[in-house]
């Protein structure tokens, strides 16, 4: 890859990164020092490196706040690092790996903490984390699941957003995602992984069951959607970026996207993979959705056409409340308008979670 | 002025806007967008306006902490319109009116909330925000003290690391501050008020007297010491860049910073300003401090010699224990390594005032 793969993912994922929590300043700092594919893994590792010691460090002094946080941040650059090292399947692993230990880290340290979870399921496991807002006896929760690129580590400060108004989190990964990826590629069964995190949490004294919802991000969206349409325990699915399916958008799918579709669906060729992918797909689905349904979708995304996100809202036609929201000046995710799009999403949540 | 206002502010502020709150994508818009100095005032008021809507919004669909957020961040865009308004005093007074009841509007949503308190002094009402960290019964305080461009609404993301480490904060402006400059330019005994604050904390039930600690920015890091040695009931103080004496550095201040200290000052010209703030001087002052005393300066420092913090540090020779952080890549108060050192100012507060 060139030294445009540089200003090709700032132009795309600036916003995201920062809106996940990465530091405008170091990311000044990316923008400086990287000159092409090349540089980039080594430069946020170098950064990671950076947090690390000085979670180490407060923790010493004992710090634990601080030291929480630096952990968690070193872990996001742990996984912008290795965010599109496809093609270096080792530099991948390593960054994968090294972020959930970062996190797990910080996680007993976060306010409120994060506690780890492995769930066991027909002979894998899935791996999450539980967190809930303080001083609520059984609260209700959204679960939360990455997308192509995103894994449970990455939803932190949208957790945030979710525990100031009430509501506890479980983020997990799915078959393809983060550390599930080592035991399985994508799926088409994605859904009952959620029915399997559903299972668990109903056996939480701490949360209500009968107050659950999900969100998903990106390819998350479509499983999300897809889990709601298979588990009517759901009351409310939330798709923060909405793929119907694969199918239809491959042929014009960028290099990258395609690359990491490939990777995860852990295929050795393109070819191999758009046939894998065929099991993305939402056609017949949409319309079990019984409980509430909120779609964003930036109008200006060049990842998935937004028609995708209409097609699924409209075939959305027993649920009990659809909102579709396109932002006319949104990107993928709407990542550049992270500061206005997110509570959003964090507010129909809480609604459809407290509604009788 | 001319158009090397907008690059000098820039230059010298902008990780201090985003360290206090205002979006990395709204500051590319400001940079975008601002030309002149003609332009940064309606600019900013008008992203103002629009978190203003947003806000309001939100309270009518009942998503109150989004609301709170909004109100506040509008109240920060307000503050950053009339920064450095000095020569056009009817937009600096309208935008610090502005402010306060923006962010008086988000005070009560806010997590945890903030309340308004006045507390009369002299013929004087002091105004302040409370903030107390949830679940804590009689909480430490932290004494949160503006400078001279910043008042108790700028404080709340450094509130919130104190709140995360079970410290509540008060907010106040003192003579020559936000809502107080309007009752009193700078004066020399600033420490009396603070005096007054704390007589008001003992007070409160939900406040340990027996822990209370204060922290200045700037200006306020003057203050800071200043009341510290004044009142021994403030177990320790924290300056946020340090500032000694106003007569050592006049001569070499940059002309914006001696037009705020014109205009704080309440004189119409610079002698006369520069007479008036013969007061603000610490001689005699800093070995009368017996509490804990941390000390944070850039060598950087553009507006105010690191050697005025050195001095500090090293006249504070009966202070229980004397921290001196000089930040080598630090420019005034640090404002451009926010993400690295903020923390260490909040741990430091929660470990002197957890101290038995």
């Amino acid at each position: 890859m060139t030294a445009d793969f540089v200003e090709e993912i700032l132009r795309t994922s600036e916003g995201r990164m920062i809106g996940d929590g990465l530091h405008w300043v170091d990311v000044q700092e990316i923008r400086a020092r990287c000159r092409t594919y090349d540089d980039w893994y080594p430069l946020l590792t170098e950064i990671a490196d950076r947090y690390e010691r000085l979670g180490v460090e407060a923790l010493e002094a004992g710090h634990g706040v601080t030291a929480g946080e630096h952990f968690w941040r070193a872990s996001m650059y742990c996984h912008y690092a290795q965010f599109y090292a496809h093609q270096t399947p080792a530099l991948r692993e390593a960054g994968q790996r090294r972020k959930v230990a970062l996190y797990g880290r910080g996680a007993p340290l976060f306010v409120p903490p994060a506690e780890r979870v492995e769930i066991p399921f027909e002979g894998f496991t899935v791996p999450g984390w539980l967190r809930r807002p303080p001083g609520v006896r059984r609260a209700p929760c959204a679960i939360l699941i990455g997308g192509l690129e995103s894994t449970k580590e990455e939803s932190y400060l949208f957790e945030n957003m979710c525990l100031a108004r009430g509501v506890a989190t479980f983020a997990f990964d799915g078959p393809g995602q983060g550390e599930m990826w080592f035991e399985t590629p994508i799926r088409g069964d994605f859904e009952r992984f959620t029915s399997a995190v559903v299972d668990w949490l109903a056996t939480r004294p701490e949360i209500d069951p009968g107050r659950l919802g999900v969100l998903g991000r990106s390819l998350g969206g479509h499983y999300a959607a897809k889990s709601a349409a298979h588990d009517r325990r759901l009351r409310s699915a939330v798709c923060w970026g909405a793929l119907y399916d694969v199918g239809s958008c491959w042929d014009s799918m960028h290099f990258l996207l395609k690359e990491g579709f490939r990777y995860c669906a852990r295929r050795p060729t393109f070819e191999d993979a758009r046939r894998h992918l065929e099991c993305i797909d939402l056609r017949g689905w949409p319309e079990r959705i019984e409980g509430a349904l909120y779609v964003q979708h930036g109008a200006r995304d060049d990842l998935i056409p937004v028609a995708q996100a209409e097609r699924l809202a409209r075939e959305a036609t027993r649920a009990r409340r659809v909102v579709l929201h396109v932002e006319p000046e949104g990107n993928h995710c709407c990542h550049n308008l992270y500061h206005l799009t997110r509570a959003p999403m964090a507010d129909f949540l809480a609604d459809t979670l407290s509604e009788p």
